[in-house]
């Protein structure tokens, strides 16, 4: 059994904290907050504090707080040689403070606070300093059912960057299309089946493969059209912009 | 029954053909190519035709043929008054030959050569220049088990540019992901849950809501970070533009 103590309560705090209830492998024994407020829902459910003097013992200590917080926080923290972990994609594992033993168990995946989360669907991007913790921190993320993989503070630094890639970028281009169909008063629904079926795609086939479309076919009539139909200078840029990277990719001449 | 003859081989072509055939509702009762090796696999299945001049009558004439063609194709029809309809999402109906009456079929999805496509996920714009011939094709498209959806051209042509960004630029976005993972010997699978994830979100919230990262929190620190990871001026410009995208969308100063 691994005891653990969480500090932090945004959203990943919060699914994890959902997540190790459900296990028997792992024992949530304090949840830590500067402000109670936040977990006052869960009170009756597991120990709560607002007084870093009062953490109790455990095996880990996840830091799931804002990337600015996790240097600070692992400095307060009075004691030492405990396993002291964050969450984060882009702070490095030395920002915790060197009384601990350090290292990072980082979700690669979108929290939303609503939707209840499969951590099946959440690979746990591990690293640390000692190979004992490693262990630790993959069976703590086993245990709520999450594969896993040891990475090193720069593969998880750019897995971090390529998320904002496929997550937050990806997630803008749905949002430039709503407001391209909205304008024709074309319902942006009709796109939501091409949405998933282009990510289904690239489950099985690579990125590379997966690309069709008049930029990759040079079509330069479509091309055309297009940029005609765009009324937003910003919108064309865009557009400009990812035709030409995909005709780098594919080996096309610059629109 | 409607019956219909498929003008095209090409992955729109073999989709609509393999649809039609599993219903009853429908039949192909000729299917025409002017090169005939690319049909043969189905000539024991389907009268198939390189001869224009051959062409049996049918309820509509499909011209699942590539946006360049239409119009030619179209007016070599050695016949009149009949409904022909092309598939296009980009191309007018009047690029039809006024000799006909005429329509659009604009299936709203990528297809893939190998792929079994399953039609209710994929929604059919229909645009047709007479009522009793929109009711023919919403009946046909019914038929395969699409969701179907009425449109007039210039909503037909925004859905298509649309389509650009949420299939063709979203792939990029992910070929970009996997060459940033890549680089550092990362890898790319462990991205592909959020990928699905960011698609899921979208089919019950709006882009706008779903919105989350350090573009739209202006957290300058992750910014800068990423920034000084990105080795290629190229993905730098793509991150720089997206960026300021989602600022521009969420009231946030430009980087």
């Amino acid at each position: 059994m691994i005891s653990v103590v969480i500090l932090g309560a945004g959203n990943v705090a919060t699914h994890l904290y959902k997540a190790i209830s459900k296990t028997d492998k792992v024992s949530v024994v304090q949840w830590y907050n500067r402000n109670l407020d936040a977990l006052k829902t869960y009170k009756n459910d597991v120990l709560i504090t607002d007084d870093l003097a009062q953490l109790k013992e455990a095996d880990v200590y996840l830091l799931a707080v804002s990337d600015d917080a996790v240097k600070g926080l692992s400095s307060q923290l009075p004691f030492e040689n405990r396993l002291v972990v964050h969450t984060s994609g882009s702070v490095g594992v030395y920002d915790i403070d060197q009384k601990h033993q350090r290292g990072v168990l980082y979700p690669l995946q979108t929290f939303s606070k609503a939707a209840d989360l499969n951590f099946a669907n959440v690979p746990i991007c591990i690293e640390a300093l000692e190979s004992k913790d490693y262990h630790v921190l993959k069976n703590l993320a086993k245990s709520i059912g999450s594969p896993t993989k040891k990475v090193n503070t720069d593969q998880r630094k750019v897995l971090h960057l390529a998320a904002v890639f496929v997550n937050n970028f990806t997630n803008q281009l749905y949002r430039i299309a709503h407001e391209i169909t909205e304008s024709e008063g074309a319902e942006f629904d009709l796109l939501k089946p091409l949405i998933l079926e282009t990510a289904n795609k690239v489950q099985e086939i690579s990125p590379y493969m997966a690309q069709t479309g008049p930029a990759k076919r040079n079509d330069k009539k479509t091309l055309k059209r297009h940029l005609k139909l765009l009324k937003d200078q910003h919108h064309t840029d865009i557009y400009n912009l990812l035709t030409t990277s995909i005709q780098r990719t594919h080996g096309r001449k610059k629109l």
